[in-house]
């Protein structure tokens, strides 16, 4: 067995404490990661502290994972020891479900096993990347360009932030001559905001701060809406081909559907804990569509890492020790965070 | 100005009575129909008894109108004297925004003309079928196939209730090697079975009526499931491309977003008055869509009933008298009609 050392929560509200366990030998298809920078999820938190339900103890966090390859398995081809890899939030999946085949592991019909709080196919726990390594096989393991090494902390959240807005920006179309919304600026907005400036669409974000507006724009908004104000949401009424709803928290999908032009869609990435009230009336106006998205499939996650290193793409962020671990979750709590904690593991004794 | 007669409201809580009114003079770009039919739809109910607000009165209600072409503008080339003609939910939208000109006149940014409790663009209140004629630009009158003749009575709620659930079935490109469901067998999800089996879906029916069985699957339901039975529904989750619920009571939209797999969509034409409670999560698993829909734009409408005349559909209906007025809408809201009433306008004194 291959030992580890990682941060886990040992029950709902324990602090996250130095922690020691094993992860499965290398397996002719796996790679070992030496994880040196893992970034700080919103969902870690509602997992450690079991907001969700079902959560599983001792808890090692972690699903925004960049490091390096120091060991493959004997068929494994994509990688060597030495190359820069990433993990994000799955570690495998059933791989031959249609929805596997296709690609879009995400949806695997039987679930997708989690980098972490999950049960793989043989019933053993995962623990993810807040720790010093990570077994997992090639397949859902990413490789990372060289040109990011330079920025390599700020891939890490790419690896969920990243994903999690690229992969509905690409499923519907988003590009030059669309009309895109980004609703909420924080490590989803804020990596939405990049990506849909990115690819040349028209970028309008609405928050409820009007102190972000500069921020907004330098994130690559064209428009800042301030969504407290019903004047300035009156005129926008109408006017969107898509809107990427990133707020966690309850707010009017009725107001945010009627952005919407003909066929427009609002896609949810957020995922307010509770469900909310949507008016049949908000959706057969202009025949509108509110979807829901999540990660993405892992070859659309490595052309995100591609597009990423070809294109200057990485989070903002602020790089943090595991001494900072409590704190930097009572932050992300209060959205008190530009725009994602990532942990630098070199700093783990 | 053109005499007219018909049944009205004149307060929401009066019943229809004979009413005698004026339509306008012949335009050059006008159609004078002599109606021979016309649909009652719920929506005339909630419009007649103001439940969903700002109805006006004297209501002639009805927008489900099939008839007889009786005069024709000089500017008319598409009807003549004689011609059976349709006019359905709209008498006009302003004609030169993007959707009118993309001839999705049902979604015209100005907000279209409603054949009844609307007022023109000179300000001026549309009154419905339940009369004896109707003086429309040709723009929003439909041509019907003298095939249709001898079922005439039964193509009125194609204008309606039809177009309704034909326009998503084709703007979500249903057709053979799709699953789809119809959520409620009343009068749109009648016509929703016939239309959907007719392109050549799999079609299952959902109800929570167990005595419907028989009926959905003679209208085109391979499958009839009890939408009331755990078990039941348990088996169907993930297994539908396309879901088109006509339920305009509330109902649990979650368990039926659980029916789509990857890439569904669930469009709601039912339009329950109150919002209904949507979580993230049954969107974002399999990455479904909410969507609504209503009628048609009028080159679709016109498509309808060419298919229609094309494949034998018409709806199944039970023809009254104006004398059972009170008793079909009262039957309506109790949802004991099979499944449309239809006013012959002959029995008009």
């Amino acid at each position: 067995m291959l030992q580890s050392k990682g941060y886990a929560a040992e029950t709902k509200s324990a602090p996250l404490t130095p922690f020691n366990f094993e992860r499965r030998d290398l397996g002719p298809a796996d790679v070992v990661v030496e994880i040196l920078y893992s970034g700080i999820c919103h969902s870690d938190i509602h997992q450690v502290r079991d907001e969700w339900g079902g959560s599983m103890y001792p808890m090692v966090p972690g699903h925004e994972i960049v490091g390096r390859v120091t060991a493959v398995g004997s068929d494994v081809k994509r990688f060597k020891e030495g190359d820069l890899a990433g993990v994000g939030v799955m570690v495998d999946s059933c791989r031959v479900c249609g929805n596997c085949i296709a690609h879009e592991e995400a949806y695997c019909e039987k679930g997708f096993v989690g980098t972490y709080n999950a049960k793989d196919y043989k019933g053993e726990i995962t623990y993810g990347g807040y720790s010093n390594n990570i077994v997992v096989d090639q397949r859902y393991v990413h490789s990372i360009s060289t040109k990011l090494e330079p920025k390599l902390a700020a891939v890490a959240p790419l690896l969920c932030a990243g994903i999690t807005t690229y992969s509905p920006l690409r499923h519907w179309k988003v590009g030059p001559g669309k009309k895109v919304a980004i609703i909420g600026l924080g490590g989803l907005g804020h990596m939405g905001l990049k990506f849909a400036h990115s690819f040349g669409a028209q970028v309008t974000l609405f928050t409820t701060s009007a102190g972000k507006e500069a921020d907004g724009k330098r994130l690559g908004a064209d428009e800042v809406v301030i969504s407290k104000d019903p004047d300035a949401m009156a005129k926008q009424k109408s006017k969107f081909d898509f809107v990427l709803d990133c707020v966690s928290a309850p707010h009017d999908l009725n107001e945010m559907l009627g952005l919407l032009r003909l066929d427009g869609t609002l896609c949810l990435v957020g995922l307010p804990e509770v469900p909310l009230p949507v008016s049949a009336f908000s959706t057969v106006v202009n025949r509108r569509s509110l979807a829901g998205s999540m990660i993405g499939g892992m070859p659309q996650t490595q052309e995100m890492l591609d597009y990423c290193a070809e294109h200057d793409v990485v989070s903002d962020i602020e790089l943090i020790g595991v001494d900072k671990l409590d704190e930097a979750y009572n932050r992300v709590v209060k959205a008190d965070v530009k725009y994602r904690f990532v942990i630098d593991m070199s700093t783990m004794k």
